[in-house]
């Protein structure tokens, strides 16, 4: 390799030029990282990452993840130079102005190169380690020819500070990542100061300690920096590059401290810096000798990509291979005659047993499928279908250990899904939900085909009592947007949601399920998948119209009892499984009205919060539900406590009949 | 210190036969925890935690902290035997039922000497930081005589997984917190089995790592457990008391494995573990003289209780101290001389900037408050009224630069809150409760006092992009229980919030503060605090009232500039400020009708998710919100860009009232 280091310093002040021009025009931005960093990605940039800019989704390309989202400008910089296709000079003149791919923080949705949306640290970290498992997933089955790549993580103090990163590196370190490295921009500042205002870790030996090859360079001697990617890419262990740099690097009277983290530089700085570093340019103007050393840089990519395409045309595995990585779904009529099955004979399982059984369909037909629970995986029923465990010694497998690690989990998840050729799922206790929530969200942000098995999803867990029993949590998924929160009501309906969930290429789901026993409700085969709809009537009134109750999973069948007593009394009810509600505002206004009615007393009933049912019960209608924290005890005997049986919902739809 | 270890050994078997037996009647618990770790806990107790049984709030007690929660039957065991009044042996026969205040987690609400709810995996440890950081600090406030005691927890591997382990312990490194002892069940077992499935860390050089003291044991070796022990109490750093336990020990077919984790034993085996034991008494019985050994683990502490009780009875800090204890606020007309002077001269300022106005009248004649940020001091305002770094030089400081920690955060200040003696408030970015959920959670279950600071409510906070935009957290926070949400819309409401949320002793609060400057819709002096209605009429109709817009924080002033345009066209509108929708579901059918009204269109105007909405403006009214991610722009641009202006407002109001 070559190491020019004039060249290497010229390019770099691209990177801080640009960078600390683009955030003084938009007066808002993170000048600091970019600038700190400029050396070391321009060596990674010209010296290891295998990319090529023209073909900026080629599945072997290695990933390159931004960690430190707020130093979006490194980012843009280097996809610009290198000569990607977009960001344009243009976008970034208008860095964080509406419409430009160029937003605030780096978004996957916005530009090809961004492998993923950062900004919430350590979780560009963690999925991080999901896109190296992945890789090394379709290695293990496609094969060296097909894949062969790196990950590469830019991290800085804050990522390395946030819980996540722990639950992150102990995966990689357990898994043998070794094509994963971290780059740790280690300036020893963060916002409010100098890192020794709130942290004396040495954080090398914790990363030695939880199994990670650690190496250090001076983040701006180019030699330097240059040995120890060399080194940590020859490790066979996941790598810590503790790349010791200056925030803010070129800003001589700014340099090393806060001020540079988070706001422009100012004019006269600025000018200063200019002077500094000896760069006599217009502000977005980049010589043309610098700017073909930039392109360059995408050479050895390129050749590598061109031998690539080679190597899959004549590969027999081309099809399959790339029905993967584009994440479409085999055809088959399995699900069909699963449920089927399923009508011909009855069952009374959980939901999360019905999860097993519908994964017991799916894993052996569909290799796209990882798995894997939060250390839960007799609880959660996520392992099934024959699947073994990946492991260091086996990448080929499907299941994954994820320790007692949920956001860890969720994070990577989002990094497999975004790899590609793969399909996540991973379970944990719907409460948990809250612990992985950040995670969740990115899932949905970036529209990631994500799928979240939450079981033990009410007070019907019993007695583990209200730190384990989800009562707000269907709500607040409810309220996020592009998520799918499904609750389905017995096996029919599970193994309609799985088909759904792995429908969705471009959203993430929720399936909450329940640990306790539930009767089949759904006796005669649709013809089609009405869990689909949203929300379907599962029985219609016998005599005229005067109710209608709408249910979630556990207490769907509680809303069929309620009818059946009503109807006793001559009161015809409608009964309307709500799986998704989402779904079901994606409906056509003749389909809602036709399910809710409006000339109807409307009911739900939802073992959880009744915050939100209002959409669609109205102001006068009744809703059934827990306002409060649950309690420890079993289940049935909570039910009863907190109200959910027929003989205390019926009068109170009686009174409000009568009212 | 004695050690007589038949005694001890008794005394251990004790609490193995208590917790085999308690599971095996509820059919359910997890015996392995309470069984491996009964050895070590019987030494704790006998020679080291200092705690009153008949004093159970004596203010100068040791905290102890079963951070594996799950193992509940540990802590019920303990309390029960050193002669608490409860639990009792009935509530031990009646583990995991209802009414039993031996639940499935412990409940700090339902048993004293239970110092936290536990269960959710790490959280424990966390709040023991901030049990550790209150008592430092109020022994630097009130000195050795009144302040001198240790924080103990009990931490499983799932608690060390957990990514809130790695902030806590960041924390408690970098604040040389050396009262804390964790006391780590090192089983190598987990629910999914050997930990060998999932992590291959070195917890102890992790802890080393991280300014820990380390040292490890025989957690079956009485002798080596007590020099364990007193070697962590020498050391001047946090200690980590590695106990090499074997899960379940005493089982003799099943322990060392997962089968003990999480299920009964089983009669066959609970037989067998007799055996085992040499423990030939029937369930639930303790022999008198086994009884007495454990009645005296109580002598150390009872005569210490009785020395502090001489000491602050003469302390001239005594009616401070006990009024701190105590949790209640010193009287004053301090806030309403503030808002007074606010009425006096409008300011127009962001919210988060009245916040740290609010914050400069409080700190100084309320030194209960401990205040911090998790690294967005300056974004959030949140030092203020000259309270200095709380740091491991100057325990009597009263500002905490958490790091980049949110979720450690959080929970350290709901042991701060369960501590007792301080009030503690933290900030970040609104969007980050999403890091925080777990914790904030736990403030609402556990009854405390914590007040979140939590900045950048909405896209109004421009540029930073979606990641960082929070849409559905208002929502999702409303969903959770005994959580009060409060979203002011100028500088006089967030004076009003602070008082609502200081004097809420039984819960927590979530102040949701704007980025951008808001004008001062408060300009009149309404004798009392109009927020702590929850929502009220800020304006009222000038004509016949048609229409009722609801809104809050920032887009209050927003619904007064559409109430001007549609009264201008001769259509008589209310403008309600919805503060808190919590407080405002509490007060009266007559207020609440009163000001929400039936007769008008209800429009409601809030920077989120229009989910949950309907609650207010029924199905028919109008809900102005964001349903979708935001994006990065100016705030004024992305205002426009959402729909929020009069202009854009005024005419769908004026459709629905045609319509």
């Amino acid at each position: 390799m070559s190491l020019d280091t004039a060249r290497l310093q010229n390019m770099a002040n691209a990177i801080r030029a640009l960078s600390m021009d683009a955030v003084q025009a938009a007066n808002s931005g993170h000048p600091g990282m970019p600038m700190g960093m400029a050396d070391v990605a321009s060596v990674l940039w010209s010296n290891y990452l295998k990319f090529d800019p023209s073909q900026p989704k080629w599945a072997d390309r290695d990933r390159f993840v931004l960690s430190a989202g707020h130093g979006s400008m490194l980012i843009y910089s280097l996809l610009h130079l290198s000569g990607y296709a977009a960001p344009t000079m243009d976008d970034i003149r208008n860095f964080r102005q509406l419409g430009s791919p160029c937003a605030g923080h780096p978004e996957n949705f916005l530009l090809e190169g961004v492998e993923c949306t950062t900004g919430p640290l350590g979780q560009g970290l963690a999925m991080a380690v999901g896109m190296a498992m992945a890789e090394r997933h379709l290695n293990a089955v496609f094969g060296d020819d097909l894949v062969d790549h790196r990950t590469w993580v830019v991290a800085g103090d804050g990522c390395l500070m946030e819980g996540i990163n722990h639950e992150a590196i102990g995966l990689a370190g357990h898994l043998k990542l070794g094509r994963m490295v971290v780059l740790w921009d280690d300036n020893n500042i963060t916002i409010d100061g100098a890192t020794d205002l709130s942290t004396s870790e040495d954080i090398k030996a914790r990363y030695a300690a939880t199994g990670w090859h650690v190496v250090s360079c001076d983040g701006h001697d180019f030699a330097d920096i240059d040995c120890a990617l060399a080194e940590a890419v020859a490790d066979d262990r996941p790598s810590l590059v503790a790349c010791k740099t200056v925030i803010g690097k070129g800003a001589p009277n700014k340099q090393g401290t806060s001020a540079t983290h988070g706001a422009p530089l100012g004019a006269e700085e600025i000018a200063a810096a200019r002077a500094e570093l000896g760069w006599e340019h217009e502000p977005f103007v980049v010589p043309d000798e610098i700017l073909a050393d930039w392109r360059a840089t995408g050479e050895r990519g390129r050749n590598a990509a061109a031998e690539w395409a080679g190597r899959i045309a004549s590969s027999d595995q081309k099809a399959e291979f790339e029905r993967r990585m584009a994440g479409e779904l085999p055809h088959g009529d399995a699900m069909k005659n699963y449920v089927a099955s399923l009508i011909a004979e009855p069952k009374k399982v959980a939901t999360r047993k019905a999860s097993e059984m519908a994964l017991a369909e799916i894993n052996p037909r569909l290799p796209d499928t990882i798995g894997g629970s939060a250390d839960l995986t007799g609880s959660n029923n996520t392992k099934a279908g024959g699947i073994d465990a990946f492991t260091a010694d086996n990448y080929g497998g499907r299941y994954v250990y994820w320790g007692i690690r949920e956001f860890g989990m969720a994070a990577a998840m989002n990094g497999m899904a975004l790899h590609g050729g793969v399909i996540p799922y991973g379970g944990t206790f719907l409460v948990f939900t809250d612990y992985a929530r950040g995670a969740i969200r990115l899932s949905a942000l970036q529209q990631v085909r994500a799928i979240y098995v939450m079981t033990h999803d009410s007070i019907g867990l019993g007695e583990d009592g209200p730190t384990h029993q989800p009562v707000e949590h269907l709500a607040s998924l409810r309220a996020m947007p592009n998520l799918l929160v499904m609750r389905p009501a017995d096996v029919v309906e599970t193994a309609e949601c799985w088909e759904i969930a792995l429908k969705q290429s471009d959203r993430p789901s929720v399936l909450a399920l329940s640990r306790q026993n539930l009767p089949q409700v759904r006796l005669e085969d649709a013809g089609e998948n009405l869990s689909a709809r949203g929300a379907y009537k599962l029985k219609s009134a016998g005599a005229d119209r005067k109710v209608v109750i709408m249910a979630t999973g556990s207490e769907v069948h509680l809303a069929l009892e309620c009818a059946e007593q009503l109807e006793g009394q001559g009161i015809g009810v409608d009964v309307v499984s709500m799986v998704c509600s989402e779904l079901f505002d994606e409906q056509g206004d003749d389909y809602r009205r036709e399910i809710i009615g409006s000339d109807a007393l409307r009911v739900s009933i939802e073992a959880g919060t009744t915050f939100g049912w209002e959409r669609y019960t109205g102001i006068a209608g009744l809703r059934i539900g827990i306002d409060r924290f649950g309690a420890s005890a079993p289940a049935e005997v909570l039910f009863e406590k907190f109200g959910f049986t027929a003989d205390q919902i019926v009068p109170q739809i009686m009174n409000k009949l009568n009212g």
